[in-house]
């Protein structure tokens, strides 16, 4: 499926939003891709961001899948409005070991209200890549001066 | 409905645990509060935890929010085994706007394999809490051994 | 919490609506309890809603899990809206064995666009009565001409 | 991603598991398509599996999303264990208008215990296909015996 933004400027709109995500630049979390429709974030392994066993936190990983779900949505918003998360679900499917994890979010339904988001996060050790999540999210487009 | 522990250490054996996370500490997120079938953990605000607009992040409520729910189910869980997350739904049903947040995680079905937790995050400011966030969320009991 | 119905008229037309549900009456499911809020309903043990072990399938627990839930989001309904299903996460906690099952939706977050409500199905056998699922709902309203 | 089925006799265990299904039949779902980790099942369209507004009710969309995913997971199943639905997340994207439902169960993280399914439910009318639903679901293999 092929998306077509409505907002000309959305990259520009949606890379400066991303620098000011406190939680995200805290977490070290960076966006790595972008293309209309689908956004991926990468976590680096770091032991902040691990849990008792030294995997990444389910947290963590949760963290960026729905932040990649979030700008994925972003990617296809009308300048005029801005995306907030309804509610997703995620399932942990193996544990998160690695170099890094990477988050993709990709529109599998956009909406003119809601929009729905296929969410999936890997695992990296070199060139090794495990899925260790997948997730589901509805997102919603609301007035962006409304919310302000 | 009452839950009684099958590991008479348990609430010791938590609390030595909690202090393992080394995310939840990132957050600075504290146990604030434990009892058979029950933990509630607390994340005070900062902006390190805050998206775009300067709410908590959806992340942020949703890590809590897992790891109350894991922790509500640890209560429950055999000297012999741990407690991993299978998945969680949460949806996000007002700003988290506030001082702090407090997450609940309550089992509503205990089981000998798998759990099921509901999940509430409530944004308290004074002495207002609003709920912002409700989840559902499955774990299983794993082998404590082969899983190290 | 209390809720307050915006449509004087929405028990009438609530009742009403129910009777134009052809799959609800296919499977024999009875609206058997309104509030403002919350709804209930009953499902009579029948071969025809079971699965291979002759307990209540999944499906039919969850069909009217989900009715349940979409008739208590329509007890707050404005008039000139009605109510869709965005979305809803069910646990199949026990099995659905018995003479019939009550499905109970209630309304945990009302909103003026999307509502949450909260799923729970009991399996009962005489005056026992078993909790077998727990879900969670977000449902939305709509115009109503532009629905028709 | 191939799968390869434990047991050789998967196909004609599952053929004749769901003829069993008195539910699929009450409903006149088919068994459409059968592949390794992968489960077809279509709804033709009949008043008395519709709602308000004539379109396939979401129950029957759900049931059918639920039932191939079990399926799926079914193919993949050891001779001596049966498998449950543990949970399972869907959001109904568009109206189910057509002539038919086809529901799609795709295995994307088989497991000894737990194995993870993507839900896809298509409303066909002719040659036009339109997804309407996509789902996430948890399943678990139990001892059949046990169960029995």
């Amino acid at each position: 499926m092929e998306f077509k933004p409505h907002n000309p400027a959305w990259e520009t709109r949606l890379r400066s939003d991303f620098t000011t995500e406190r939680y995200m630049a805290y977490l070290d979390a960076r966006l790595t891709r972008l293309e209309p429709g689908r956004a991926e974030i990468e976590l680096p392994y770091r032991p902040e961001v691990t849990q008792q066993q030294g995997y990444f936190h389910a947290g963590a990983s949760s963290s960026i899948a729905d932040t990649a779900g979030g700008y994925a949505a972003f990617t296809l918003c009308p300048a005029d409005r801005l995306v907030l998360t309804v509610e997703f679900k995620i399932n942990l499917v193996a544990p998160a070991i690695g170099d890094r994890l990477r988050a993709i979010g990709q529109v599998v339904r956009p909406g003119r209200t809601l929009t729905v988001c296929d969410l999936k996060v890997f695992a990296i050790s070199g060139k090794n890549e495990v899925l260790c999540a997948v997730g589901l999210q509805t997102l919603i487009y609301v007035n962006a001066k409304a919310e302000a």
